[in-house]
């Protein structure tokens, strides 16, 4: 039997942080909630405090932090900001923190968490992307664990359990495709911003359905495999599977692939990084194969979709190079959300800053900070040309740092 | 680094026996050859002395033995008869032994390398079907493993690496469905033999070709499962799989699934039962997914393919029940073999075998060999109801047994 553990949840009122709610609700016996927090919805939070009973929260919106508190009174204890966020990432009363934030926000909290010595179940894949080799330095040095809850990452740490990670020859990770699998180069030009968020398999927040789309998402899964497996590029494929049922393979030495399957259901690899590596009976779906048609793969088409050859040139630069990817893709999935760039300006935004970057090795936390920074003003700027940004300063210093 | 062992294979010269051999060519820092057999196939055997140099062989028909005896001189010891195979199954220089004989023979010597503290690689499904509860208790009690070499048990072993046992829900055992996976009922009473030895993903040997024409295979390899794993009926299932690249897979408590995959060949599980739990690469062919055109999944019809559901009832009989299936199963295959008996009628008279069985439970193994030899006279007696068959005047005592 397990012992019971405290959870401290970030990111509880998004897709992922919602999931792992109701996953607790049939996990009552192991996890009791320490703490939650949201960006801004106050009301949904406001919600699961009165039904979780959080010792404390944490809303990163100044404001509606104080008026969260106004409305829970003594019910709980309201942070707000960064450092509140960072505070319950940190504190003595929790066992393991998942981190469902979304994009490089993730990563101070990861950070503090780690070197408070918790176990980290890991949605925020940005945080592996930008800085996983930090990240997974850092975790073995504590020596705590870090748990893919994306389900491609979920799916290769099953089918890895019991083997000797020595003998893989390649890690497959599938894709869905998103909704524009089949859509040609110009239609791509022209497509809106319902049509990206009309994922044929998934339902997530809007950051990882473009991506999605984009198969950037894809792009930083592989990124997200090298840094948690500890492998190199060359043995990872992506494989799109318009099924979503396989939802990885890793292929070993002797030839044999092992695959993990599953309905398309965020909450079973939420357990599983819970739970990892025990499988407590859980409520959700399972695979009836009489409903499934037929199970169908074919290699992505890199020149449509150049996002997933972004990744893989990423990690071939290596240093600082992932995480001016990852910044620049934020910021244009950003303004494409706004309708402010057609959805085939992600990649070429991407694309530029990753061209103009010259990556710095062995790279420290304030430097990937530094590039993120850099990479994100150099971008808004051509949109805000007269905007006043905080650090847009900084983008002539780029070549010092 | 694995230490070096001994391995003693039986029937050598067979199907799964030559591709033992070649998988053991390229693990020739794990393993030497100590003794091969065969029933009749001295040619063979006489290369296979010249090239792997076994210390020892046995033949099972006396007069090739003679003759092979003759031809090789000092070159290996020649050993004739069951008392043979059973010496060679037992000897001390040995440390694994791969029994790849074919149908109810295999018995006996799996018990004797059991008892004599030998690891099994276990081709010969029938020992494992008509003795289970035998031969797996006699292995803990020995603490010698049973290593599956079918493809679909060394799937599932695979699968359950790294896993708790007990969070197991369901065992899915794939099938081919074999060459008349389409046909009409009708249809099938006009097949012949050489439409039934067609296979259309596996090539091996007669017996066991026949057997997966008619689903009885997958019938014997359920109740090999329920053995091998120690799990009841209800939590197995079979699921036809045209393609051969899934080889089975297995549900755990959480809703979750893990596959194993690999080309139809079967070097690959043989060699996992060798080097288990190792993964030394191997020169096998490896999964190309742009080749796959989609994996497919349908139930098995078991109004058109009785011999599935026959194992079943076999199971829920228990005691005697599979090993009286068994038999009337191997009687029949070589009476459709010789073109005595439709292909419709394997079915029928393994039906027929059940239906009469009154199981004894708690069986031993005097008592199984005696209900082998029964059944197969029985069935025998209409065809040669005038041969003077050894064992035929047993026919009338089965009440007493």
């Amino acid at each position: 039997m397990k012992k019971h553990r405290n959870i401290t949840l970030l990111g509880s009122t998004g897709s992922i942080g919602c999931s792992t709610l109701e996953v607790l609700s049939h996990l009552k016996e192991y996890f009791s909630v320490s703490s939650l927090s949201t960006n801004r919805n106050i009301d949904l939070l406001e919600e699961q405090i009165r039904r979780y009973r959080p010792k404390v929260v944490a809303v990163l919106n100044e404001e509606r932090s104080a008026e969260l508190r106004r409305r829970v009174g003594t019910l709980t204890d309201v942070l707000s900001g960064e450092n509140g966020l960072l505070e319950i990432a940190g504190r003595d009363d929790s066992d393991i923190v998942l981190n469902a934030l979304v994009g490089f926000s993730g990563l101070r909290p990861t950070l503090r968490a780690i070197e408070t010595g918790k176990d980290i179940a890991i949605a925020n894949k940005e945080t592996l992307v930008v800085a996983g080799d930090l990240v997974t330095r850092m975790a073995r040095e504590k020596g705590v664990r870090l748990l893919p809850v994306d389900s491609e990452h979920s799916a290769i740490l099953q089918c890895l359990q019991g083997e000797d990670y020595a003998s893989v020859t390649r890690l497959i990770i599938t894709a869905s495709g998103g909704p524009f699998l089949n859509y040609a180069t110009e239609r791509l030009q022209s497509v809106t911003v319902a049509d990206a968020l009309n994922h044929p398999t998934w339902k997530m927040g809007p950051k990882i359905t473009i991506d999605s789309a984009t198969l950037m998402n894809k792009g930083l899964e592989v990124i997200e495999a090298c840094r948690l497996f500890n492998l190199s590029p060359d043995k990872i494929q992506v494989l799109i599977h318009p099924q979503s049922i396989i939802h990885s393979l890793v292929e070993f030495g002797d030839g044999s692939i092992k695959a993990q399957l599953g309905m398309p259901d965020m909450r079973l690899p939420i357990q599983y990084a819970l739970m990892f590596p025990d499988r407590p009976s859980a409520p959700f779906k399972k695979i009836d194969f009489k409903t499934i048609d037929s199970l169908t793969f074919r290699e992505p088409d890199t020149t449509r979709f150049p996002c997933l050859p972004l990744a893989f040139e990423a990690l071939r630069m290596g240093g600082t190079a992932p995480a001016v990817l990852n910044a620049a893709n934020e910021v244009a999935v950003q303004l494409f959300l706004e309708e402010r760039i057609p959805f085939t300006a992600i990649a070429e935004i991407a694309g530029r800053a990753l061209d103009a970057h010259k990556p710095v090795d062995d790279c420290t936390l304030d430097q990937i900070i530094a590039h993120d920074r850099l990479t994100r003003n150099a971008i808004l700027h051509n949109f805000h040309p007269s905007a006043s940004l905080p650090y847009s300063n900084t983008v002539g210093q780029k070549a010092a740092l």
